[in-house]
């Protein structure tokens, strides 16, 4: 069962109470004037604490007893670290791994920007402090042995230090059949894999005459014919539930709804995370449904 | 930019090529009876080698030199091991994560069972041979660094051996307010989150006067009013295209789109992930473009 993140629980205000954030003047990160990639959700300072080692605990910064005793309950390895791991919260894309020490995860939880602790440099390291492109974090979940967590939010820009939206872009099985690394064959799942082939397609249209005729491609080239598939899809999964079809049908029309509406998407130019993006804000504001019933009662 | 998993690269006889797969008695795994239980897409014996030091190569087994290089580019720790992290390939959600060594890897490759190796244990360990509850892996990702590895699969049940179907459930900030540590609050990602609060809708209305009235629980109990909504919606996205309006307009129509369409779903008890298996069948197999095309042309 997947249960909803919720909307921040503490403003910056009640945040600083459970940690009060410092600006460190070393550490400070600002824009350049006009910058367009300043980090659009960042509310807070980024806290960035002297390096110590990974054990030792942020004695600058006085702790809330709530979070000191979260601290005290993960599984930190002998060297004080766990595994630590970005996931953008509208994708699932897993954006990199790295591991966080105590000081990491509480700067995570008090700045909401994905902190770690490098193990090359024995230091914290927030993502973005150089590169600007933070992941700004809506929720962080421990697993079962409380040894391992995921950081879930949003990120700024990619996230690689290649420039590559996530770290994970060579594929195994790729590689023993002889294909070179490729950047653009990304770890994604299906969603995300459907809306390659949709955009791969489209880029074939644009340079006409390359790869052979497919279905995708006549509705990208023909929006009267896109647009009358996607009434008779919405029609048909309307059909399953109004004729009381088999389940199964009901997935497959809604698969069939989904693949012409990415197409629709394609041509527009949006992505399926844009969507999901406004998905997000309505239902952790004032809720998907009141919007969609302020919208239609 | 998001790329296309691709069917599996070999078949058995080609797996078994580059990596012999051997039954090992002391470890094969045989349904019961009758059991229903039975992983779904298990296409080979599972390959379980003795247990050794994390460092050693499975020297019982011939590797291919293709494997044997690509096993050796990975930078295993000085332990020889590198973090594995198992993911739903259609959901994205986030399983487990464990070390592999070598060894892990190569088997994790060959018989495409998500292995791990059990620091606890000191020995190979594939998730599911005792629980049954296998990941059956579809492509395996390496990380820029090469140190970090996803596992990108399809679960046969619950991943935890809690029974949840991640490990990760306990969210720090529910922690921090004071919520106990609730299995149904999973880690989620938009989607699954949304999915979520129709599904707590739904109980609400079957359990009839708890909760505040909602837009979503109003489409439940009415199928003619959802139905001429995913209509209107769909009319709505359309309109985007063919009038030209603001692609910020096309990303907002879709969300309600696949809003009311995810009520549907739920009426008719399908699941998200259910509507994505289809997908991902579809264009793994002869292409989501050609299977519409069949059904529609």
């Amino acid at each position: 069962m997947a249960a909803v993140p919720r909307a921040p629980v503490s403003s910056p205000t009640s945040r600083a109470a459970l940690w009060p954030a410092r600006s460190n003047p070393r550490n400070a990160v600002a824009p350049p004037s006009g910058a367009l990639w300043w980090p659009r959700r960042q509310t807070c300072p980024v806290v960035s604490m002297a390096p110590g080692s990974a054990r030792s605990t942020p004695a600058a910064l006085a702790v809330d007893p709530k979070v000191e005793a979260l601290l005290d309950s993960v599984k930190w390895d002998i060297k004080g670290l766990a595994v630590a791991i970005a996931q953008n919260v509208d994708t699932g894309a897993i954006l990199m791994q790295g591991f966080a020490n105590k000081e990491a995860l509480a700067t995570t939880i008090s700045t909401r920007k994905a902190t770690f602790y490098s193990r090359s440099r024995s230091s914290l390291w927030t993502k973005g402090e150089t590169s600007m492109n933070f992941i700004n974090v809506h929720d962080i979940f421990l697993d079962c042995d409380r040894d391992s967590i995921i950081y879930l939010g949003t990120p700024d820009g990619p996230t690689c230090h290649t420039g590559a939206e996530t770290c994970y872009y060579s594929s195994v099985y790729d590689a023993l059949q002889g294909s070179k690394s490729n950047q653009e064959r990304q770890v994604a799942t299906t969603l995300y894999s459907l809306e390659d082939t949709i955009s791969r397609r489209k880029e074939e249209v644009v340079a006409a005459g390359s790869g052979k005729p497919s279905w995708t491609k006549k509705l990208l080239l023909d929006n009267q014919l896109l647009c009358s598939k996607i009434r008779e899809e919405a029609g048909e999964l309307i059909q399953t539930l109004l004729e009381n079809e088999d389940r199964s049908r009901t997935a497959s029309e809604m698969a069939d709804l989904l693949y012409h509406a990415m197409v629709l998407l394609s041509v527009k130019d949006v992505k399926m995370e844009e969507v999901l993006e406004v998905l997000r804000k309505r239902f952790s504001q004032s809720g998907v449904e009141e919007k969609a019933s302020r919208k239609k009662s």
